[in-house]
C-alpha cells in the first residue's frame, strides 16, 4: 500500500514539474493512507530529475518519521494540518505557479467568474489572513496550516479544494493526490482567466449563484451527468 | 461517409488539444453530414490520449443516439442547436480557450480592432444574453443554443462564424469541422490582440467599415484574390 | 543568382513560423537582386509545409510576374513600393506578430524606453496614418507601401528598419532577407517590452537621445566595437 | 582549474538561453578564479550554437585580456567592477529577461511581494540612477558597474544577488556562475509576479519585514532548515 502510495506521490511531484505549476524546487505535493495515518511527502530540497519512490518521506500525523532517509519538506507541517482538519482529503500539493501566486500575494479570493472556475470551484477561492510575527516567529509552517483551516470554517473543503496563503502562495487538495495535481492545475488557468477578465471588466461581478452550482453539480453532484457514468 | 465524418471529428478534437484551445477535457468539435442528418460528436469525459473514431458518438438532430456505446459531449444539444438554425455550417466546436474565455467572462463582445480580425470575422464578435434562472434551470444546454441564434438574429452565421457566451466560453463554426478548427484559432488569438490592443489604448474605436470590407472580401467575397483561385 | 534568392527567402518565409511570428499564413519574406531588378516573394496562400524554392514567385519593381507558376503575396505591392524608396535595403518582411500588431492597431508609435529596443532601432517606431476610404478603394496594397514610405519623409530607413501600419500590423526591412527576418524578431520583443514597461510606469518617458545614439551607434556605426570586428 | 572554470561559463551562457532568459545575443556570463585573480567570460557577438570553451575570453581585473583569441564581451568592464567590489562573488551573469528588464526601462526597483522573491533576494531588488551623459560618453560599460556599486552602498550583495541597471536590464550574481543563472532566473519570474501582483492590486504593499527575513534566512541564514543539510 506505500509502496502505491510512494510511486503516486513521486508520480505527482513530477507531474508538478511537467505542467509548469513548479519552478525550481519551489513546490511538493503528498498522499495519505488514511488506514495507517502515514503521510508520503516530498523529500526537502532534492533534484527533481533523480528522485525515486524510496526518497519519499513517510511520517505519521504528527510529523513522526516514519520511513525514508531524508527530511521531508519544510512544508510537511501545513500538509499534516490539512490532512488533520479535513479528513475527506487524500491529497495535497503547494505550489507557487504563477498566477495563483499572485492573487496570494495581491492579498484578494479569487471571484468566480464563469462556468471553467464553477466547474471545479464551488464559488470563490478564499485567502488567508495574514500571518502575524507570532504565527511566523515559532512553528510559522504549522501555523499556515491553522491559517488555511480558519480560512474554511464556514466552507466544505471538497466543494473548494484549494486556497491562497497570504502573501506566499496556494495550498490545492483532493480525494487523493493526483486529484490535487489536478486542482493545481485549473486553479492556475483559472486565476490566470480572473486576472485577464479584472484587465478587460475591471468592476466584473461574480456569476449568479444558480449558475455556479449547475456547473458544480453537473460534475460533481448526486445528480451529476457529465462524463461516462462510471466517475 | 459517416466513417470519414468520425475520423474528421476525432483528428479536430485532437487539434484543438495541439493547438493549446482545449486544456483538460474543456471542449469538444463535431460534425454535420447533412445528407442523413447525423451529428457526430466527441463522446463525454473521455481522455484525448485514448479516443478512436469509434468512440464517437453519433446522434440525430434532435439528439437521438443513433451510434456509439458512449454518451455524447453534454454540450450536444448547443451543437444541435446551431446546425438546426445555421443551415451553411457543417462543423462546429465549443473551447475554454484562455482570451476568448476571458471576454466571454467579460460579457463584452470584441471589437474588431485591426486586420487579422476583419480577415476572419467581418465585424464584432457577439456575446449572448446572460442565462436565466429559468434557462439554467431546464434544458440548460439546448438554452445556451437559443441564446447563441437570437444573437445572430440580424447576423450572418458565415460572416461571423464565432460567438461568445456569457459568464462561460465561445462556440465558433465553419463549413466543416476542420473550418471550425481554425475559426477557433483565429478567435483565441484576435482575442488576444483585442485585450492588448486595448492596453495600450483603453478608448480605441473599432476600424473604419471600409476597411473591415475590404479585408474580409479580400479573402471571402465573390471578388477575393487572396490566395491560388484554386480556394 | 535567383537560385541562391529564392533558398534565402523560402528560409526566411519558413524562420518566420518557427519562431512564432507568423501563425496560419499571416505574413511573407521577400528578398530583391538589386542588380536585376528581381523581387523573390512568397506565393499567396500557399501551406509552408509544402513550400519549396520553386514555388516562390519572381516579379519586377513594376509588379510583373518574370517566373514562377504561383500568383505573389497579395501584398506583394507593398513590398515594391518600400524596394522603389528605399534602395540600401535587400529584403522585407510583413508579420502580424502578436505585440507588433497590437501597437498598430492601437495607432502609437513605439517610443525607446530601454536600450534592448536602442541597439536595433535608432528612436521611436513609427505608425503610418490610417488608410483612407479612397486608398482602400483601389491599389489598396499599393497604397500602403506609399503611407510607409510617407511615414520615413524625415528618417533613415537603415536606422529604422520597421513600421507599423495602422490598424492593421508590421513590416519590416534590412540589408538582406535574413536580416529583415532578425528586424521582426527584435520589433516583436521590443513591440512586447513597452507594452510591459508603460503598465509599471504609464508615464514612462523615452530614454536619453546620448543613451539611444550610443547604444545604435556600439553596433551599427562607422565606430561600432560590438563583435569581433569582422561583422 | 581555468578548463573548469572555461566549460562552467560557457555551460552557464548556454544555460541562460535554453531557460528563454537570452534571446539572440542579449547576454553574458562570466566567472572568477579568486586565486589567480582571471576571469572567463563570453566572447563578444559569437553564436552560442558554435561557441566551444576555447572561445571564452580570458581577462585580468583590470580588463588586460590573458588568454584566447577573441575580445571579451563588450560588458566585461561592468562584471570586472562588479568582481573588484564584491569580493564574495564567483560568477556574474546580465541578460535582457523580459519583465526584469520591464522594471528596468520602467526605472522602479522591484518590491517584495511574497515569499518567492523573500526566498532568494532579502528585500527589494534595487535599480541604479540613470546614466549621466558624461558617464555614457567615455568608458560607459565601465561607469554601469560603478552606477551598480553605489545602488549596494548600504547592501549586502549575497543577500541580494541582482540589480536593475535603469533603461537597460539587469545584472545578477552569486558564489559561482551557476549559482548567478539561478539568481538570473528567479529574477526573472519574480518581476513577472511582481507586474502581474500589481495588475490586481495597484498599491500593494511589501510584505512584513519578519516574514521577508523568515523565508530569506529559512534558506540562507545560519540557522537554515531547508534542504537536506548538506547544502
Amino acid at each position: 500500500m506505500l509502496d502505491r502510495l510512494k510511486a503516486d506521490v513521486l508520480k505527482a511531484n513530477l507531474a508538478l514539474v511537467r505542467q509548469g505549476l513548479v519552478l525550481v524546487t519551489w513546490g511538493n505535493a503528498s498522499g495519505i493512507d488514511r488506514d495507517s495515518g502515514h503521510v508520503v511527502i516530498k523529500p526537502s530540497g532534492v533534484a527533481y530529475e533523480v528522485m525515486t519512490p524510496e526518497d519519499m518521506a513517510v511520517v505519521d500525523l504528527d510529523g513522526k518519521l516514519v520511513a525514508g532517509k531524508l527530511k521531508p519538506s519544510v512544508d510537511t507541517p501545513t500538509h499534516l494540518a490539512l490532512y488533520r482538519a479535513f479528513p475527506e482529503i487524500g491529497g495535497v500539493v503547494h505550489t507557487h505557479s504563477h498566477y495563483a501566486t499572485c492573487w496570494a500575494q495581491a492579498c484578494r479570493p479569487i471571484p468566480c467568474f464563469g462556468t471553467t472556475h464553477a466547474d471545479h470551484f464551488n464559488g470563490e477561492i478564499p485567502v488567508t489572513d495574514a500571518m502575524t510575527a507570532e504565527e511566523v516567529g515559532e512553528d510559522y509552517e504549522a501555523h499556515i496550516g491553522d491559517a488555511i483551516v480558519r480560512a474554511f470554517r464556514d466552507r466544505d473543503p471538497m466543494h473548494c479544494p484549494g486556497v491562497l496563503v497570504a502573501n506566499h502562495a496556494p495550498f490545492v487538495w483532493g480525494k487523493d493526490v493526483a486529484t490535487a495535481v489536478e486542482s493545481a492545475y485549473v486553479l492556475e488557468e483559472v486565476a490566470r482567466m480572473a486576472l485577464h477578465t479584472l484587465a478587460l471588466s475591471p468592476g466584473q461581478r461574480p456569476i449568479a449563484a444558480y449558475l455556479l452550482d449547475k456547473h458544480f453539480m453537473r460534475k460533481h453532484g448526486a445528480g451529476a451527468y457529465y462524463g461516462q457514468g462510471s466517475e
